[in-house]
């Protein structure tokens, strides 16, 4: 089906993805007295005396804003603000969709960084969360950091988070697909940008200690040239052997692959190269690093995409309306390590041992069950958190 | 009824008056690939190639921010983003409910000038107009001005222009009714705050050439003390007698008062030495500046007031969200004052002259004739701007 020519005349016919509604029509005098004046004037009061109480009173117990400055959207680059905004409705038409999560769409006319973080940190107020979206490396990773240290409710870059966390729900499956132990798998990750920098992070913190990632120069090392901070900061913590040399050299021994990089740079011959069994997320959207029945010819196990079309998409929209749905209703302030961990292991867990195989390793991104199971997982550990002081 | 105690339960309940609904359901992959990825794109190349393209594919065509930094709310005074939130909240129901224009609330954590100037022109890019709200004077003056020279959408501070509008609505009906000519007229305005200057500024534009500001300390003059820049520029167009003197002095031989100031500070004594069928919008509240029937008894022909409880209510409601509609179906950069002059006329002219007597100059609230006479009147303006160049 054409999409793109679909979407046109649909959105046309929209005319804006979502609306704002009234949750309690105002229909009477009565009524507008009630949402409006006088009586609006008693909550005021009650914020005003304890600022907590706006998650009473508000929509900001359970809305997030989805902030673009539109610099690196889809695989459309730097397009800005205005033509962002398509796809930060649909983001905000997913979080309610899928997650229950009021959601704005806030497209920025600046690309500055410090413009930016300035700009969320006023328009926080109204807000329970801050879902960043599709904000150019390296500025994303400062922007995220910043804004988190600044407020007092969740920011998430989801690029960087959701995609890590539904990446490492599919290899917590995997591994078990293949018998294959965490302790003992090499790890590639190709594309060292935005996701791929924190799928690198998650996949650290959940206990692999041999990642190695790659960009268009080969393996990223200390010599690598022109690496932002954020990569450098990475060759502290991957590459543990200080292996040099093209993509292919790293995948040689390799049991997993992640690509979040280009088209169809994955060979078979490298596919042959890696360990037995290997597994394979090939990402790139439309056109994935390597097809998926070229890389099974060539002894993969496992291979996951980004589309609908092959078996094992690799879909953030298994996480980020789960996630804020979990931590608006644990009033969580950060959206922490463990709290992805949790969200990777209860999305791998909607999966049961009896459907676990190798063309089955993630749940249907319209399975009911997904957003609470996340919710639930993230609340818990909120909790927990909590009892532990 | 006890509105306050009844809107903190409602508040409660509601948690948040306003959601965001998807206008398209996303049940199935097909309708995901429309209305998120890899459709979507479409339409955001079509906006990256011509921007005015957002009007045809997104939010932008009908949607507003209602924009507080929470100085100065209701007779609550300088609140703060979070405590305001319940008003502007409301704010977005009226819209929507009234006008059929969705409404997103952003009450912003700054009440520097320079910084909410900016945080508004970096949000726009969403947004197909700008409501300001409860924003103190003198500031609401220079960020509305200012931003209407940056921004090519309507910014509208409504605390002015909206009851500015509304006020001259019910003069224009309050001189049929009692037959006095506008040349003839004396206009005392007394409260020299946002609403206040905003209604001089209006009535002036409509053609009135007699009118008097006052405020605490009686006349405004040029040797008023501690005047700010704005009412200092007022001081150039009212007074032309350069009167001296209380209130009391400036309401003899007037002919109109209009008080956005404080309870009870109109005697009988004083409305006796106003002219004859002298017309009365005590607007204070929620107690006027002089009771209607006190007001009755000294002599004046017509009262108005802020409330729904006594005949002749002046509410803006019945200019904003028809304005805004007008404004961003005509695509409006700007809300002229041609085009406020337009919305008060068409506000007047909803009262029939069979129904127009001295208890009934202003159309109701839920008229549902109101938004549509009132956004028509705004369209066809614009439309004859752009027919004559």
């Amino acid at each position: 089906m054409d999409y793109g020519k679909k979407a046109l005349t649909a959105h046309r016919e929209w005319n804006g993805k979502i609306e704002t509604v009234a949750k309690s029509p105002v229909k009477d005098r009565d009524a507008l007295s009630v949402a409006y004046t006088p009586g609006v004037a008693e909550p005021c009061r009650a914020i005003a005396e304890n600022q907590a109480e706006a998650y009473a009173y508000t929509m900001k117990a359970n809305t997030v804003a989805v902030v673009s400055d539109g610099s690196a959207v889809l695989g459309l680059g730097n397009i800005g603000p205005y033509a962002a905004m398509p796809v930060m409705e649909g983001k905000c038409v997913l979080f309610k969709e899928f997650g229950g999560v009021n959601a704005v769409p806030i497209c920025l006319d600046t690309q500055d960084t410090e413009e930016i973080i300035r700009t969320v940190k006023y328009i926080a107020p109204a807000f329970g969360g801050i879902n960043l979206e599709d904000i150019s490396a390296p500025r994303c990773f400062e922007i995220e950091e910043r804004l988190n240290a600044l407020l007092d409710i969740p920011v998430f870059h989801d690029d960087q988070h959701g995609t890590a966390i539904v990446v490492l729900a599919g290899i917590i499956n995997a591994l078990k697909v293949t018998g294959k132990e965490m302790k003992n798998c090499k790890v590639v990750v190709n594309g060292a940008g935005s996701a791929g920098i924190a799928i690198a992070r998650l996949l650290l913190t959940y206990g692999f200690s041999h990642v190695i990632m790659c960009d268009k120069e080969g393996i990223i090392g200390a010599d690598y040239p022109n690496l932002n901070w954020m990569q450098q900061k990475m060759t502290e913590v991957t590459n543990p052997d200080d292996a040099h040399g093209t993509l292919a050299d790293a995948l040689k021994g390799a049991d997993i692959f992640v690509g979040v990089s280009a088209p169809n740079i994955v060979s078979p011959e490298m596919v042959s190269s890696m360990n037995k069994d290997a597994i394979l997320f090939a990402m790139a959207n439309p056109v994935p690093e390597i097809m998926p029945d070229a890389a099974k010819a060539a002894g993969a196990k496992v291979v996951g995409t980004g589309r609908s079309d092959f078996p094992n998409q690799i879909n953030n929209v298994v996480a980020f309306p789960g996630i804020f749905k979990g931590a608006l209703e644990g009033r969580a302030s950060k959206i922490t390590e463990d709290m992805k961990l949790a969200a990777a292991k209860a999305i791998a867990g909607l999966v049961s041992e009896k459907d676990l195989n190798e063309n089955h390793i993630m749940p249907e991104a319209f399975d009911p069950r997904v957003a609470k199971a996340v919710s639930d997982a993230v609340k818990a550990h909120i909790e927990e958190r909590e009892q532990n002081g």
